[in-house]
């Protein structure tokens, strides 16, 4: 079932290796079927550039696997969470990139510096709180994503569609799987700017709002008049 | 029409992503036909692995689009007030290099710091200010244009073919596409250097004077002896 | 004899090179037949693309060399002490990786800042001395494996596969040669990580301990959960 | 005439680009044959990958060009000077190296501090002044090779085949051509961990001499050890 569902999450995972931002297999990606209720995942451990299509996960929104042989990501219940609580998510993407991960372990948010952050992520991306002992004790994936549910109350996800995780490293999410592993990509090559931009100019407060407003608008508001239609 | 023109855009907005410059499709090439006063220019939002000569929009200097389907790059206004301006350029380049980006979010210039820049870059590459909420509302892109070339009143730009906006990200420019790109190479990586130069030597003030001219009029000057001829 | 494991220590001398960790020929790995007490070890001085099984020098537990025709690495008796103090160890790895070879440079513990490290290394990798002028003129090779030996003395090397050599670089190691491989893809990722992560929060402390346990025990503790089984 | 020898050149520049030290056309390398004194060297200008024996340019240790229709590099006056000074050396490069060049552009002399250092440079690397305004007028190129040979007064340029001109970028050489190369790899890859070492650890004074010796001796000296014979 879902073949193209799979094809995708295939796709969406070959390009986190391609793209440079995983490396041993750090890193996975879903997608959603919003109809069914039924996401796509990577199997835990398996090589990107060995993935097939019947290698993929499927998985329904109480968690329960409905296809596949091999196990699902160990982080699917992070998934899960996001996709719960976020209605107009359709793909999630984690990776521990190497710049988007030095800002997790710092704790630090990723400031708005300029217009590239601005084209893909509404102001600054928030760190969400490490867990605690009895946390991770208790269901230590699950609890990661409620964290991060936690941390966006009062944020539309699709406006800010990454978090950074204390100690830990980054999720995005998107329209779907391809498009969050984009904002991967966007947010780790944010993250590499940001860390050269400091430097340069440490007391930076981040840019103008009216020019942070006008590149989010041009690329993702109703009246976006980037890319074709 | 403008066949060959738009197999040269195709190739150089080619080399941007081979050459490292660009991620996803944040960068764009135009070259213009003097002669015709048409320039052709990268659609919006295409990927740079399948640009085709028929995807190249033709545009003209009053900024009308005279062939191709798609919509041409979000930046064209930017490239048609640069064409408008600086009569001897024939090609421009715009992308978000993250080092070249990062001394533009930080609002520095980019010091001259040793001869692979002044092989390149007569001095000192200038900082363009941000728009006020009022050009940016107005028409974001044309000012955008406008605000570079306010920036150079009294500098040469065929001999300092580059600048870097503020807040946002590096344009540069050439005798045609291709050179356009070289610049934008050579852009990236003097500010790569320059990175990694200013730890070492903080206070460092920049090349003598008798060295930079050196090295930019034997690349560039009436006498230059760079290349085969 | 022992033709698979020739073939094996050529694929992960191969790996070496094509992740990135080795420029020119600074790297070698080596894996143990622990039934016969033999290790193979790349040859020293030949280019990693080059390599083929029967290029693999194969030497035994007293250091002698029982088959091949070329010189084996100068560094076998490195490994060859690791392999008799380290009795669970399979594989060794030794690289001049940049980012972990800057901080055994600078003689500096690589703290555990994050999640990727922990999934790897139980804590710090620890600085391992310098040898003394004396030890050098001895026998340099052996002396130093000895100074790792003496290092872990306290530490279970399964549980931290990595150490950091003052003035020198790093050395891994596994269940067998692809998987110390591995540990070095990981501890030069987690070294890069560090040295982004340092100048943005100076005095982190390094991750709380249940996140650390948590992340170890997911994948190398008896109820791991990580990959295919 | 000398086609081994211009076939070795064509090699040996295209290890300059494959390797990552170049980008565009920023570096060169020649090779000489010691019996009839003429040297081999790139053409200016020309792009790596369409180089062919056919291009390399002979010329004598007069400086006359005895065979080839293209110009040679514009530094060939430099590596003249340096086969004339240096009468062990067989091949020289030239290269702007994004960290070599930081150092150089710093005017800062690359300490060793570690032992990938030590296997290929026998202590610091030195800087050699830029040129005064005469000579940069008088003869650019020749009097940068003068003032190289300068800086090497009381230094043996076979145990330190490398140098960084302030301002400007590194020449190294060697027993050839490819031998030049790889000692610049070699240097552009100490100058990056050298970047990273030192802001973790500021006041490193460099590793102990017996190590420097060690290491050095071990590669380079009369009882050598390291690769096969």
């Amino acid at each position: 079932m879902l073949e193209e569902l799979k094809l995708a999450v295939v796709d969406a995972n070959k390009l986190l290796e391609t793209s440079g931002l995983v490396r041993l297999t750090w890193g996975n990606v879903s997608e959603i079927d919003r109809a069914s209720g039924i996401f796509g995942i990577k199997p835990s451990g398996v090589a990107y550039s060995e993935l097939e299509p019947s290698h993929i996960v499927l998985v329904d929104l109480e968690g329960k696997q409905v296809e596949g042989d091999l196990n699902p990501s160990s982080d699917t219940k992070t998934h899960l969470e996001l996709y719960r609580a976020f209605q107009e998510v359709g793909g999630v993407t984690h990776t521990h990139s190497v710049y988007a991960t030095a800002f997790s372990q710092a704790g630090r948010e990723l400031p708005c510096l300029g217009t590239t952050h601005a084209d893909h992520f509404y102001g600054a991306v928030p760190v969400c709180r490490a867990l605690t002992a009895e946390e991770v004790a208790e269901d230590y994936e699950a609890n990661t994503g409620k964290a991060i549910v936690e941390c966006f109350e009062g944020i539309n996800p699709m406006e800010m569609p990454a978090v950074l995780q204390h100690f830990h490293a980054p999720f995005t999410w998107g329209k779907n799987g391809m498009d969050s592993v984009k904002n991967s990509i966007a947010l780790e090559t944010c993250a590499q700017m940001a860390l050269s931009t400091l430097p340069l100019a440490p007391n930076l407060g981040g840019i103008p709002h009216h020019v942070l407003m006008k590149h989010y608008q041009r690329k993702h508001g109703p009246d976006a008049y980037y890319g074709q239609l």
